[in-house]
């Protein structure tokens, strides 16, 4: 089975772009994964092939009608059928790891860009689009964000990575911490040597280590992250004292 | 005054890739802004051309060198002096607007994309790096967000975007909130009409529609947003309560 990713926007000749390259380029060639770009304009009905007009109730930019919006996922839908239809907006749920491990498991997916200040909003129900935000900024338009998502669906398929992306997976929050700090040769670099526990063969106090060095860089940068994982653990508090002695933080 | 971006990675061919075309290409042919994507393999020693080796203390994946990364680093610096250096990992502070804002009103950037599993601790401290996050996902590298990032910066600069820029930066998260809801023509589609109040050309009344949608919407979909803003508005209660009449939510 090739997982199908389905674009619709009014710049085709961004996809694959970037994911032409590198393992995804690869698994596009061997055939784990297919893009197909739709260009949104070749669904307009009139000579200047519009697909958006001013919005209702005034204010700034333009919005993208519904009709010729509705004619696209009509056609990428009959193109990529059974696969969610996703329109990246910065009014969707924020994009996370398990949102990208299911839409990986699944057939594909159609990706619906947007450009001007948005979608009109009965499109957007009219076809049951899961609305997924990158994150908390603006772009020009959801291409870029499209191969973002689409680089980390792709990893996650069978035989892209082999076990490097499981692995990657499992160090990168399963119990919601900031990954530990990495370190590799020279172990002496500059007058900076690589911290002694690390070169110890200790396993159980590598784990220690690691795992005390996740929770400070999770406190310090993440006090989002910090505050879930600290009322996890309260609800579960046997779980949470001792590392793994694998070298990986704990699961919670 | 052209802003500068230099990138260093192990795909420089993936670069500016879709940022070559949109707003984004007119305004590099312009030379509103630059581009050097610089291969960090050049930068290694042996005639192998390695950039990474094991971690120290054991674990998956493969740690890119400190000292290969440190002469990449002190050749992106020279040839783009006075930017900061963003280092694109899961372990860094969540990129938000605010930076985007900081680092476009700057002279450039220069943004490491890590591959494999991630960069030695003691080059990133000792070269002071900006460590950002795109999101809670896992990426094949850094390049898709550093695409991401760009797209994002490029759109402020000066010229590129005209008002339409500013204005989305306007309706977008200056209070905080997720944006309300788009319509235009056709005002009835499929037997589903646009809202009536946007049709009454009472401003006031689109203004107090759109503040509550915005507020629906973000309680809905990010709780996260909406625990920060209620805690705004607690502080500062007097701010919260009127819609300004020019169709944008108010400022808090």
């Amino acid at each position: 089975m090739t997982w199908q990713a389905t674009i619709l926007t009014l710049f085709p000749e961004m996809f694959p772009g970037p994911l032409g390259l590198s393992l995804a380029g690869k698994a596009l060639r061997e055939g784990r994964w297919a893009i197909e770009a739709m260009d949104i304009r070749g669904f307009a009905t009139d000579r200047h092939r519009t697909v958006d007009d001013t919005p209702f109730g005034g204010g700034a930019g333009m919005v993208m009608r519904p009709d010729v919006l509705d004619a696209a996922c009509e056609a990428a839908t009959a193109a990529n059928p059974g696969a969610p239809l996703v329109y990246l907006t910065p009014r969707g749920r924020l994009l996370d790891q398990a949102l990208v491990r299911e839409l990986s498991a699944g057939p594909g997916v159609v990706v619906l860009c947007g450009r001007y200040e948005g979608v009109d909003q009965r499109v957007i129900e009219a076809r049951n689009m899961v609305e997924v935000s990158a994150g908390d900024f603006v772009l020009s338009g959801g291409e870029p964000a499209a191969l973002l998502l689409l680089d980390a669906c792709i990893r996650l398929l069978p035989g892209v990575m082999g076990g490097a992306a499981s692995a990657a997976e499992e160090s990168h929050g399963t119990d919601g911490l900031l990954e530990y700090p990495h370190y590799t040769r020279p172990a002496e670099w500059q007058g900076h040597r690589v911290p002694d526990v690390l070169l110890s063969g200790h396993h159980a106090e590598v784990a220690r280590w690691r795992r005390a060095e996740a929770e400070a860089a999770t406190r310090a940068r993440r006090p989002d992250l910090w505050d879930q994982f600290t009322r996890r653990m309260a609800e579960q508090p046997n779980t949470a004292k001792a590392g793994r002695l694998d070298g990986h933080p704990a699961a919670a």
